[in-house]
């Protein structure tokens, strides 16, 4: 039982005829979720904070269960599918695979989580606190990635895709929703890795909202596909790489965001730290590089409001070390 | 033009006539203060977050301007003072120092905060960032804090007192209130230092609410007052010992304390840790030790609500090193 319908061909991202989602579907999710997701904070700047030159209103998502906004997706694709005894499988040593494992548990399914050798310690110690059984295969991700889908068809698991899934990314569009009840904007700035976040932000919001897309020069896959007018490859690197580093945006998800995001900016890696160092220095906020990548576009110009727009953006996780941001 | 009347008996702290302040005083201190402080989210914590037997409110007190809740206190002390040119004088190298060096810059007045010479060279270079003049004076507080009174008279500067003051006080209680705003609860833990944070919450909400203290083993000083009947010097210790570290508590304070304040309770230093491990595991925030110490008296057990009670805590500051919770 899925709560849309989505056509193979779309789950395979073969094609531009993927499902679209609009905020009905978000509701219902987020009618889902809700029992089992944190109603996060939302802090209202005044102008002059961190030099800002406006007021802005931050959704601090970094607070979310696991520890960023993946926990909404995780726990939407978990009530809506019939997970069998196998439970759940994902390739992601980050914040999808945290989530997954998380809302797993929550739930009563088994989970197994793939992710390279090269993954830090830390984050497999959390992936098992969480309870998940964690497979260290293969040198890079791709890898560990193929490693899970053998074994997702061998077991007979779920396997959780981390964006390219209507389903994922309607429980993500719950963050927008719920933001928009806490405070009144006429623009959200979002975070882009995958596209998971800003597809169900834009399909909750996009119609009455102006959604802009910030990603970092290192990993611009919405802003390549709407160049190219398709998803297309794109070369990965720099601070951001580990939370926004798919290498391609989801093909339902572009399709929503070239409809509905209105603006894409990129920012560099020195206005991703100033934007973690600031978050810390004048709210005691910890946030990773990519939920510090909305705030950046601000700090950094790379997103300039009109005079009486009112500006808001999510700090979307804090899955990184603490000591790297100071 | 004091917002209440103190006796200069009381200012010296030297006798047990001290003023009280009632609900009425926190709320007008609030509305003094509102346009400088920052509205600080509540987070509403389900049954089993964090292990807890309980669901749990906590106000994230730690996200205020100049990082903890003293900045309340310090605009109040300043917008109800009558602030000479030569400005405001206070002797802390800790969250009393930072909250009056970014009021007075706030509100345009020159500000001289003294220090030990063996403060954290990250203190004072935060004080400098706040624009105050900083005079490393002394090998330890107690002689930073006579320099400054000298001081304070040669210039005819404002000296601001840390707690024992409530002008102080009452700005600082206004987090009681603006917390019942935000959620409902029949008991408020506060963690205690000199006293200054639990004289505002109790004079906020005490008539209501049940207000437990909350110290460390280390730092007793107002458990150790209401065994004695009277303010009493201990000895400070452990790992609050930096902003609980007061070695008596107020005597106005104490006044308020032994009549709004239902129960004292101690925790150890673990514990202590064991609240800023949780706070950031599960919450992604970061509290430095006094932050976490009325959450440690719940996972401790130190204090256990009967089974209805809806229980409320301040994450009251983050002024620390992030990773030394980690």
């Amino acid at each position: 039982m899925s709560s849309f319908r989505t056509s193979p061909a779309a789950s395979a991202g073969r094609t531009a005829r993927e499902p679209m989602i609009a905020r009905e579907h978000v509701e219902a999710a987020w009618s889902r979720v809700r029992p089992h997701v944190r109603r996060t904070p939302a802090l209202a700047l005044a102008t002059g904070t961190l030099g800002l030159a406006m007021p802005v209103a931050l959704k601090l998502e970094s607070l979310q269960v696991s520890g960023s906004f993946k926990g909404r997706g995780a726990f939407h694709k978990l009530l809506v599918s019939k997970v069998p005894a196998a439970g759940v499988i994902a390739a992601s040593g980050g914040n999808h695979g945290a989530a997954v494992a998380y809302a797993a548990r929550a739930l009563g399914h088994r989970a197994e989580i793939f992710v390279p050798t090269i993954s830090a310690p830390t984050k497999v110690e959390r992936l098992r606190r969480y309870g998940a059984i964690v497979h260290q295969v293969g040198a890079v991700y791709a890898e560990a990635r193929a490693a899970s889908q053998i074994r997702a068809e061998e077991a007979g698991a779920l396997t959780v895709h981390a964006y390219e899934d209507p389903d994922v990314f309607a429980g993500a569009g719950s963050v927008a929703l719920e933001f928009a009840e806490q405070a009144c904007f006429d623009t959200l700035l979002v975070a882009v890795g995958g596209g998971g976040l800003i597809a169900g932000c834009a399909a909750a919001l996009g119609e009455r909202v102006k959604i802009v897309a910030v990603e970092t020069e290192g990993t611009p896959t919405l802003h390549a596909a709407l160049r190219a007018g398709r998803p297309v490859d794109v070369p990965i690197s720099g601070i951001a790489a580990d939370a926004l580093g798919a290498s391609r945006i989801g093909a339902p998800n572009f399709e929503i965001a070239r409809k509905l995001v209105a603006d894409s900016v990129l920012v560099d890696d020195a206005a991703v730290r100033a934007a973690q160092r600031g978050l810390w220095d004048e709210l005691r906020v910890i946030a990773e590089p990519a939920g510090a990548t909305g705030l950046a576009a601000l700090l950094s110009g790379a997103y300039r409001p009109a005079p009486d727009e009112v500006v808001a953006t999510l700090v979307c996780g804090a899955n990184t070390d603490p000591a790297s941001v100071v």
